[in-house]
């Protein structure tokens, strides 16, 4: 593993290191903010997963989760959204190829050799970050924006015991159902729909949910609406007695600035779930 | 002036506008924190003045200044460092011509049709924000940061009466003694270093310093400490008894994970002075 590079931040520090995956079969690459805590003990672990076109640094930097993170003595990890590099199959398109990774293991050419950011996320990071850094494996969260939300969702709904909490900033909510999910799900994993469903945060809900809380904020004024369906996700939640809140926050976006405003709640939600 | 963006943060609004100005010769480019209270009546205003390379945008979406800006009720302006377009003059160096504007008026060629950033910022941009935006014209604070810092302090000092207060995170303190200064001095200003000295921050201090308290943070780990020049603006304070705080901080270095470190204190500290 490679530190690319350390700054002293809110007490703790921001890393960025690189590391080789087998699961994507390249290089790669993530930030990890490690509060003052974690240099005398291990600390609770919040994986922040990004939204189409990010790499681990648009959220590092203006998220602003690292002052909520130091108050509550968490550390936050934060992936890759797509393996990257030469030899890396690409697409033109913003929300297809590099940057648009959508949180599953593809099994279809040409994306199968590298686009496997599920098995990345759940596996192989884990690993790098449990054997080198003071981070407790038994104090997991996670978070995520627009198509990282629908990653953290997911996993979080399809690894049971792994996640305390989980929590979404404007997540892509319902990918069978939408632009932002069939073009991509049928890119990576092929025509057949039932290998999707497993990837659809509405689905997953429908049919068990979590077993934790959940907190979902989505801003009223989201350019994306029609993309993410919030309406499918809240419908499930609320049918299937799912624990947690569906917050509609009148007249936000879908950019950082609605991230960064409501982070610190996200932190504090997540700080008390591993706290207990 | 034409709105280039607006999107809600934490209960106010960040918005990004453009206006021509006369000081310039150019189109300008700002950035505008209002908090929620903006919409009942004129809030406080704090300037954050950028560093070298920075254009309006960086402190706007990494500095984190919102969200202790809405906690306080207080506006915050994000100015470009410099002209910028076609017809404006540039050099390769990072650190002269376009995002290096030095907040000064240059009299030397090519740069005194346009690099008039000391006019920009205490004239024709003050007339833009209060004649368009539910600001109060008598409580300004200032602060900035590296290159920005230096602006902030010498704007302080060289106008009585008009900030309540003055802050800056590693600000270039004593440029007249520096390769972050001299360079730039001597290319906007000519040879005749005379003219320079109503830009060096250390020498203002000695020569009267500020009415109000200043608050300096400064990263022991910074890697440009012999460019800042920290020790002689500390030096400069202490012996005329400036009323105020210079604070080494240890391990941060000069990024914006060092800002944000920060911020909140800075905000804290100017709106204290702008309660008065």
């Amino acid at each position: 593993m490679e530190t690319i590079s350390e700054n002293r931040c809110f007490g703790g520090v921001q890393g960025v290191y690189r590391h080789p995956s087998k699961a994507t079969g390249c290089d790669m690459t993530f930030g990890l903010f490690l509060p003052a805590e974690a240099a005398q003990h291990p600390v609770p672990l919040l994986w922040y997963l990004s939204g189409l076109t990010c790499t681990h640094e648009n959220a590092m930097t203006k998220a602003g989760l690292q002052a909520h993170a130091a108050a509550h003595g968490v550390a936050v990890v934060f992936p890759d959204t797509s393996p990257r590099g030469e030899g890396v199959a690409d697409d033109p398109a913003y929300d297809l190829g590099q940057g648009a990774g959508f949180y599953v293991n593809a099994t279809q050419a040409p994306w199968a050799a590298h686009y496997r950011m599920w098995e990345y996320i759940t596996h192989d990071l884990p690993r790098v970050l449990f054997a080198y850094f003071a981070l407790e494996e038994d104090r997991q969260a996670i978070t995520g924006h627009s198509m990282g939300g629908h990653g953290a969702l997911t996993m979080a709904m399809r690894l049971p015991g792994r996640f305390a909490s989980v929590s979404a900033f404007a997540p892509i909510a319902h990918p069978m159902a939408s632009d932002w999910g069939r073009k991509q799900l049928g890119a990576y994993l092929g025509p057949d729909e039932a290998t999707w469903a497993a990837h659809d945060a509405t689905l997953l809900m429908r049919n068990g949910g979590f077993e934790g809380e959940v907190l979902i904020d989505q801003g009223t004024s989201d350019q994306f609406l029609d993309l993410l369906r919030p309406d499918a996700l809240a419908q499930a939640m609320t049918a299937t007695r799912q624990p947690g809140s569906f917050r509609m926050q009148k007249g936000y976006d879908h950019s950082y600035f609605f991230v960064s405003t409501f982070a610190g709640a996200h932190v504090s939600f997540h700080a008390e779930a591993l706290a207990r």
